[in-house]
């Protein structure tokens, strides 16, 4: 398993470049192939390949891995210790850009299925979906599974990964947040003017700050009327679980320095909230004269960049009409939006078979786990588990802190011999 | 005089690289003497020197001459079309840098002041105070006035340069807005963060939004209690002077690119406001991320520069504390406030014996004039005209579009003959 990672390390496969990437989706393709898992390259006109693989042993259920061959860029170069491409092993840890992200996830999966098909252990038909645009947005995601999905059909999809937090203890997370991602722009004089013109003249500041202020409170809460109205609600059994979740309050506050949270006075409802509020964050704003000193300007055009983050139940396309209506009645009709993207959210049920199924493999891999209802992140889980209509599940062995993104990332050997066991555990229970 | 013009242009005196700007100073220092008028070279530790010159008769009266040697710098220089320091005469035009602002100013007066001293006309005394770092903001100005005030005590200064406009009819202004400099800051994470966590950290946008909109309506009109509190009332003579100010409002709009006024529906009403209301003007926004594309974080900081123009009676220290205390009153205490720079405004009477003096002679020089009650634009006219006590008004032959701080600059010989005569007129008169 850990030379095979090492192969793939050293194949690099950029997708924000396009370096490598069909090389290294041939390999993967071998890879399988090697491993005694049947595989086909997909194509999908200006897109990279997509790895299909599959066991079919004619089983009741099936299980679809959903992963990636496609990697960050390695820059910036000098602040490696080993080298991006190299594979080198130090300490029980292999080193290289994809190591945890996610070559290090597909290999312990890889490792999992040969070994119990050898063993003629699989309790399930096997399939995988291997992309290779995942860090590039998966435009290709919606095409694929248009075209392919009754051939993707499963009972539960395993995510790219899943987390092990600071103490080893593995997450299993059960779905992710959507998100509206729009601008919003306001419209003053054609060109920057003297602000001399302040008093007769619209400053498209003014206009936006206004439009903003509408939107929610200062402290970044949505005033949007029925907002939440198509957001699924969420059980008593997640809240318990989200009660239950470890939150050290005390390293958050010092890590990001900062003395308090937003409206909040005590961890458990700090804690609810990461789950179930649906953020307006304004991710950027830019208007007029941003450098040293003072100029005095009335500027022709600001500004704001927002990620709404959804909740499970909320349509990006149907957030954004009710969001421009609310602008429009309060009095913002000239302010324009155009809607960057959108994902929506999704989560499984805790109690789901899969899900069991998943958490006891847990289990008697590591002896305990933890659930995570939701992550407040986003990804196109929605879309496989729509298009498949199957839950799906992160679990993995990604260390928090493997510099997943950054310079000097690396996978743990330990882990990935726990994911490969947590995986075998899965694949063989009944 | 033009020849003298040229000579000035030719001597480069950029005040923002401080190019040539003790040569330009001996320059003004001789061109002074050999046009009879005693002169001295004033100098301040840090600063530009001040040329200080004087024609004393012993009259009962004293004009001083507020002018400025230095000029802004001359880039973009592939724009011009003729050399920026050259000087050059084309169809009635002195081109270079400063042909206007304000070395074309400064020759007319000078030439007013030789002409009628010749000829024993002078009915004042005449001072001139010649400053080097007015396009720089000014700096040493307080000090000067400090060190010299009783020197240049006067009974009416006329400032560095007044307006004639598109159809030849000069502008006779009697003052300036005053402006307070206010950077607001809102301080979030102590790094930008993922966007996931929006629920739980306050994002510093949002705090500055909020502070922003409790100080004034989207329509830019301040709504802090008092803060007019110390503004001077208008005349009636004042606001009668608005309302018969041309006011060109299809122009207006059409060379701003926008279809209609801030919260006023006729043109009478928008010249009041341009004059009457303190703005609150946001000459630029930023935080977060501002590139191409999409980006989920959020930001560390935000921060926003204010350009408050202030109306005469009100002091930037106060109107910078009512700020501060309204912030903290309405819940944003932890915004801070960092006070960059204020000016106070100030208006003289229209009915002002000096203003008189100075209008009858305008209208002898062109046959009319057009009062303007308080350009909304902001100078240190108020430090002059409080240290020595004296109205200030502003006059002179400033074609409204004659490219200052822009290239191919231009001075109109016919203008510069025009305003020497208006000076003489002012100066010869009983």
């Amino acid at each position: 398993m850990i030379q095979t990672l090492q192969s793939l390390i050293r194949q690099p496969s950029v997708s924000a470049t396009g370096e490598g990437i069909e090389e290294c989706a041939n390999l993967v393709h071998n890879t399988l192939q090697e491993n005694g898992i049947d595989s086909k390259i997909l194509h999908m006109e200006g897109h990279a390949p997509l790895i299909y693989g599959e066991i079919n042993k004619g089983l009741p259920r099936t299980v679809l891995f959903y992963n990636h061959y496609d990697v960050q860029p390695a820059e910036p170069l000098d602040m490696w210790e080993h080298p991006p491409f190299g594979g080198n092993i130090h300490d029980n840890k292999v080193y290289g850009r994809g190591a945890t992200d996610d070559k290090g996830e597909l290999v312990a999966r890889i490792e999992a299925v040969r070994s119990l098909a050898e063993s003629d252990g699989l309790q399930y038909n096997v399939k995988f979906a291997i992309e290779g645009e995942e860090e590039n947005g998966s435009r290709g995601i919606p095409s694929y599974l248009k075209k392919y999905g009754k051939m993707l059909k499963c009972d539960g999809i395993v995510w790219e990964f899943g987390y092990v937090d600071n103490n080893d203890t593995p997450i299993v997370g059960l779905g992710m947040k959507g998100m509206l991602y729009v601008t919003l722009k306001a419209q003053g004089p054609k060109r920057d003017i003297h602000s001399g013109m302040a008093p007769i003249i619209q400053n498209p500041i003014w206009r936006l700050v206004g439009a903003l202020s509408v939107l929610a409170t200062p402290d970044g809460r949505i005033t949007i009327p029925d907002w939440y109205k198509h957001a699924q609600p969420f059980s008593q059994d997640e809240i318990d679980i989200i009660n239950m979740m470890p939150f050290d309050e005390g390293t958050i506050k010092e890590e990001l320095g900062v003395s308090g949270f937003v409206q909040n006075v005590n961890t458990e409802s700090v804690k609810q909230d990461l789950t179930k509020v649906a953020t307006c964050n304004i991710a950027g704003i830019i208007s007029g004269y941003t450098g040293d000193g003072t100029k005095t300007i009335l500027p022709s055009v600001a500004t704001a960049k927002l990620d709404l983050r959804l909740l499970p139940g909320m349509v990006p396309s149907v957030q954004s009409r009710m969001l421009q209506e609310y602008l429009h009645v309060r009095g913002f009709g000239d302010i324009s939006i155009s809607t960057e993207h959108g994902q929506q959210g999704i989560r499984a049920s805790p109690s789901h078979t899969f899900v069991q199924a998943v958490r006891k493999a847990v289990d008697v891999a590591y002896g305990r786990h933890i659930l995570n209802v939701m992550y407040p992140e986003t990804g196109p889980i929605w879309q496989f588990s729509n298009a498949l209509n199957a839950p799906c599940v992160l679990v993995g062995g990604t260390h928090i802190h493997s510099h997943m993104h950054s310079p000097n990332e690396f996978a743990r050997i330990d882990l990935l011999e726990k994911t490969a066991s947590t995986m075998m555990h899965l694949l063989n229970s009944v």
